[in-house]
């Protein structure tokens, strides 16, 4: 709890983040994702793709003694990420700079584990990151194209016990001469899948 | 935390309350509407038309030090919210049967409040709120009719100093022959206003 | 049928419509619009707020031997309505400039009524319309903000039999790098209304 | 134009439809589908897994001088496609009982190709449709899975020179006790394919 953002619930607004070029998981987007993560306390989490590092940011903020591994490859996504990590004071969000898979070998072994973008190798990411978790671990994945839903659902299938998808679609309103205008936001497709606890 | 649901995050799937024929705000759709009343410990909440009370055992989770009244004229709602109450052990939440505005009068002055269901009188309802309300409260409504948008829109614009209003629709997979069919569930306006802060 | 687009089906793609900076009804919603209105030959028709004549083109397709008539303020919209009735070759399209409800009052009385744009006066538009449709009449309004919607459902109520209201929401795919990536259109009211047949 | 639905724009309301507990082509969703598959007199048409033949009625009435041929093989389905064609006197609108692709063999060549089920061959659907199809031929496929959504879309970017995907989410309101509630239809990906025109 920061002076920034003193409230315990997330989805800070995204007006509050630096943001830059670099495109961001809206708020709406970001609180459902974080649900489907099932976050608690000293976990250790894995968000590949980090962008903005809106999400990250908000991961740290919920499980005090873990940490966030925040893996980018993009520079300008890594200053975004310590300019926000500093933004919110969070002290347990690491900008681990590269690209996934190789850059995860090295990182301690996950609870959770996001997905934002997969740099073309999502295959390849999911095995890793479904060998690396453990009893009880999370995958979430945020996809915006219609082949990477089709591919995280193919390979999720196969290395989790159950998988969830779910489409959200946000229209927020803009107001416009004193009329509330619907707007739209991108449809985002959130992609969850639990490992079994262990019998 | 407790052993039912040991994360930190609000978003309890929706087949984890007790739910009977009470019409229930689905996991989605809750965890937005948590975000936009901006938890934190040590508030006050009213949560009016409880329902099952699923928005109000998990907005109980995240205000340790506050309290939140669930405030429901329906029998079978009050039983619920009683069950969902010791179900997720939480030890702050008040199941206050009555109806609203008249319920609330006795209550103590609330951060934040929540609006699920009216009886018809959404105009009563949100002057007292605003009323009643401090520097920085706020006050959500999940509505699902045209005219309860409008009502609260207008109304909301004439107490607080900010609105917004967003639409959620949120489509979930169900599998059906190992393939994933989309279903819709019905889309839900979250309006949120806030006073504010004191200069 | 011409030969710039000589097919009978309503849904003429948004970028065959010479189109400026004026907004346009997009093809998916033009097409339901022009479905709750049912047309047939021989209809005359009112469509006011005609913006760019996307829709004004289209109708006139559809009822040879009645005649649309697209209302319009602005010079840019009436410049645009020109070109796509020449580009289109739609004779029995007739642009009529001025305001709602005035300029409407000298033309022959409608079969079909639509609604796009009403410059602030949607009460007394609809009042003249309702008086002017007879028996089996319809009028369909395409809304945009919440204050649209709720005006025109408390109207239509006051004046027709039957009214239902659809929300569209249309998500279409940009390729990007060989992936398919969905684009949200902002979403839009059809709201419908029909008069009893005469008994 | 017939005296059960004297109108000539796509849109048949879905309850003046025999329906049975076949699956049925909502009339959002039926009349953009026709809108994508751009409909002119004297074409035929074959609509693959034609359920109610909701689909096949509204194209057949839009296609004069040709022939829509509506392939179904489920017992069920075959009675209400006759059924339906009866009640709305439709001529041209040939029921092929049997499963495609082999239904299809024998068949006239088509102009256009609706597929809305293809009993798990939608690859042999698909190549010998495309075989068959003529420049500027056009398919329209509805898929309500994730699945089907992918398979669709790589198999098109096989055999078509553009291919074009719209999510359609609707929500109708029904009325109760005075007020308009939103209710959601389940999502329906509408995917069209067109072969180039000759050069």
């Amino acid at each position: 709890m920061n002076e920034t953002w003193p409230y315990r619930t997330p989805g800070i607004p995204d007006d509050l983040f630096a943001r830059g070029e670099v495109p961001m998981t809206k708020e709406e987007i970001r609180v459902v994702t974080l649900a489907k993560a099932r976050l608690a306390p000293g976990q250790v989490i894995w968000d590949i793709g980090a962008g903005t590092g809106s999400l990250a940011v908000e991961a740290a903020r919920q499980v005090p003694g873990g940490v966030v591994y925040a893996v980018e490859r993009g520079g300008a996504g890594i200053e975004l990420i310590e300019k926000n990590r500093l933004l919110f004071a969070v002290g347990n969000l690491v900008v681990v700079p590269g690209e996934a898979p190789d850059a995860l070998v090295s990182l301690p072994g996950p609870d959770r584990v996001f997905i934002g973008g997969s740099g073309g190798k999502l295959d390849s990411i999911i095995r890793l990151s479904a060998g690396r978790l453990g009893a009880g671990g999370r995958l979430v994945i945020n996809a915006v194209t219609l082949e990477t839903v089709g591919e995280a659902l193919g390979l999720l299938q196969m290395y989790f016990g159950s998988v969830e998808v779910v489409q959200l679609s946000v229209a927020k309103t803009v107001c416009s001469g004193g009329r509330h205008l619907l707007k739209s936001l991108n449809p985002v497709f959130i992609i969850s899948a639990g490992k079994d606890h262990a019998g």
